[in-house]
């Protein structure tokens, strides 16, 4: 009767590049075949509709943290839609409910959540980022950041985590 | 692929009475029987705990909304925990995440999460409560208010929410 | 260099009565004369507004802490305006930031502040309120409740709050 | 009675450098000196003490945000402490609330309001940041960061954002 594991997937949501997203469907994919739940912002775009996409075609668990008073905007892919009415405060409780964050593309609202996972604690995997984003957060979050090129590396890094936890 | 309907159950945590926890163990065992979600403030306390206990033990869905920046202090009858780090702040979330309130038992946190509710426009069904607080939220709530002796009539009402929301 | 002593002003925003806005408008007045801050929800409409605007024409200071993600919708009486972003959410900052509380008027919000400051343990004056609101808080409030009939009488009790939080 | 300008101070607590601390005294002292607000995190250390002490002992006025549930371990230089009992969450307030922001020194708390910045197209200086910091936010933010290597360099960033404002 333990709660499950939940993967926090952050990344921007209309600013996504198509790649992005197709990484961010992939790793969906990857994280619900493991039997985790996938955690996202839980708007209809981005980053965050294609990782709730590609756990749900996979027989996953979604959840959307959504910043609305409403289910407006939100991804058809959020099994559960979790409506906080806190504009980019919900960003807090997407970090604290992760229980490790991978982060796939770069806009400020996912910076805001990068950081905020540092304050708090979690380990951020930083999936194919850059080297200017991946030297800011590595000065600032030294050994709590990873960073990996594929997705079977950020699974690699999320089972460390795990393991750990247990 | 639509998300599933969630049924907020509020009521106190350490201040409830034997009579308002066994209420709440009846009514999260008929919301699990109906296929719907349960959510609470997800503590281990009382209404929160007795609703999630009797919905797993009927093979339901629990979604425990919490206060704290850890899961500490959480119900292990709590499926999925979100941890909001927001304290009584996050009783508005209990709310907007609810499609309809049921209200067991009275303390000061109920009493801010029903008040929440009639501001945010939800439906409340407040069960067995007595008449000084069914006065005062009729009051301040008008038709927005249902009242319930039996959890077969809080059941009914939920139905009714249901009905129109679809 | 110690802060200010800061009485918080509750009640309904266009919902209130012309009786709520005069009464409101007295407290705001006396609480300037008293060199005490007076803090209300911030919009330009009902008791928040009445409040600040005695307070402003009595030499006083406000500040009022609003909903939204803007500055719009803030009364012009507002000296300090904290913009939280966070819509209901924010009533839980207009509680902790007030050493004591005035209630004037009823309605959903109001009712949720007045259950906050039960819950965080402060101290509210009910002013000029009706037999069910005020048998509803004292029920569940004891003796953080006291009631007031006149502006003079609510200001005897705040006066015996900062009396005993000095 | 327009509200007055604010300005968010924004930089490490504990973490803060002697020079960061020596930095933000400085630019509290000119922010005091043109008759503006501080804001700050409201904390007794790093950036948010030294920012404040330097405003109020040059007549200003300071405005202090806490994280916490109660005044504990807030600054002495506040004259108005805001309570949020949101814990980091209370970083959308800061900024939102100030009309433009200063960043002195660089730790995760303050990577988050920076961010938060931008993703709500409030204008940031940097004052006398490292490339890393620099190169990051300039790539996510663009034309809403402006750099500054001297305290005066950021008062004249501060007018420039003042005078698009009125």
């Amino acid at each position: 009767m333990t709660s499950k594991f939940i993967v926090g997937v952050m990344g921007p949501g209309e600013a996504a590049t198509p790649e992005d997203n197709s990484i961010a469907f992939q790793l969906g994919a990857a994280i619900a075949k493991e039997g985790w739940i996938v955690l996202t912002g839980g708007r209809a775009f981005g980053v965050m509709n294609a990782a709730m996409k590609g756990a749900k075609e996979n027989g996953g668990t979604t959840l959307g943290i959504l910043p609305g008073s409403t289910a407006q905007g939100s991804s058809e892919y959020a099994d559960i839609k979790i409506i906080s009415g806190m504009n980019s405060a919900r960003n807090l409780v997407n970090i604290l409910t992760s229980h490790v964050i991978v982060v796939i593309g770069m806009a400020a609202g996912t910076a805001s959540e990068v950081s905020l996972a540092i304050k708090t604690d979690k380990r951020v995997i930083l999936l194919k980022q850059n080297k200017t984003t991946s030297d800011f957060f590595k000065a600032i979050g030294t050994y709590k950041i990873k960073e990996a090129d594929t997705v079977q590396e950020a699974i690699a890094h999320i089972k460390e985590v795990l393991s750990v936890n247990r």
